[in-house]
């Protein structure tokens, strides 16, 4: 596995890894390439295919071991690395973004979270402290943090970005509807759940 | 445009919507695919390509119109429908959620709002009142809601479910990290923002 996956295999593998750590919260720990294509919305050849590439093929009638199967990814993904992620805004969304365990389950820890209300810095958000935004470019330093999570209003979403790719962020998982203007080196992921509704409706109702 | 779009090609058109809107919010009246390309990290061949095939040719030294190129999207993509949202969970990720602007930008418009919390029924989110989770089925009848979000914690999310599919809803934006197991004709899509880091982190940083 030295040559870099192309992308669909790493998003689909991506989605596999989601639902195996899914799976074995449940309790789980077998799974056929059917049940992963059915949570998967991807089809079982598909599912087999890509399993297979990497020397893991499915036992008829008893399916694959959830357990190994997760190794096997995160190895192939390069997971599994404790990734700081610096979190600015802890409003609702950054306090839903904050408690949620999905990061926890896949080696993400949130390292450090800013907001810019005097109200809310210093109050507590989960085990973290809410820093101003003022100290994010410092901090990110401090913190070798890689990840940004931009759940601000959109206003500030700019500035913010500005400050965290001065701290040395690479990739910023942008929240906002803000078009954020990044140095080349600086990706940006847009979270916008409307995108994937219109997508989905294209799919399913016409 | 009779022919049914594959699923990469109605992915990169949801992408290039989102942008086009935001674009126009932030006041902008065209764009180039060299900016397109930017925002939604497709390299601007493709973008040029996907515009091309429905006859979008933008103009050098001036790009495309962006009025023109929105209608277009949403003509294709059959978007522009009202459609209605039913969002279950009036906690922190349910209050982002009806609160973002994301959704009304393109025409979808949360009908109700449910939880099963006796202290949040009643109570007022947005301009909708939380109306109590055991009327999940009838009022989802009522308003014929197609699309249902779950931003419930993870132990209530297979119930609700059921509830929405019984309701008639076919599309299920999942919030929660439970597998979910719905009747053929519905569709889930699970949103854990830790896939697309798992994604991202391999692209970006291997």
């Amino acid at each position: 596995m030295a040559e870099k996956l192309t992308l669909g295999v790493a998003a689909r593998l991506s989605t596999y890894l989601r639902i195996l750590t899914q799976s074995r919260k449940q309790g789980l720990e077998s799974i056929s390439s059917q049940e992963i294509s059915d949570y998967a919305n991807v089809n079982p050849t598909q599912v087999r295919r890509d399993l297979s590439t990497f020397g893991k093929f499915g036992k008829r009638g008893v399916g694959y071991k959830i357990d190994s199967l997760i190794s096997e990814i995160q190895a192939i993904l390069h997971t599994g690395g404790e990734h700081a992620i610096a979190l600015v805004g802890a409003g609702n969304l950054g306090s839903a973004i904050a408690t949620s365990a999905m990061f926890k389950d896949h080696g993400f820890h949130i390292a450090a979270v800013f907001d810019n209300d005097p109200r809310r810095i210093g109050g507590q958000l989960q085990e973290l402290v809410v820093e101003p935004a003022s100290t994010i470019t410092s901090r990110c330093r401090e913190l070798g943090a890689v990840l940004g999570v931009i759940a601000t209003p959109p206003g500030s979403a700019q500035e913010v970005a500005d400050q965290l790719a001065e701290g040395g962020v690479k990739i910023l998982f942008n929240y906002t509807e803000t078009l954020l203007n990044v140095p080349d080196e600086v990706i940006v992921h847009t979270i916008n759940p409307a995108e994937e509704m219109l997508y989905a409706l294209y799919f399913y109702l016409t």
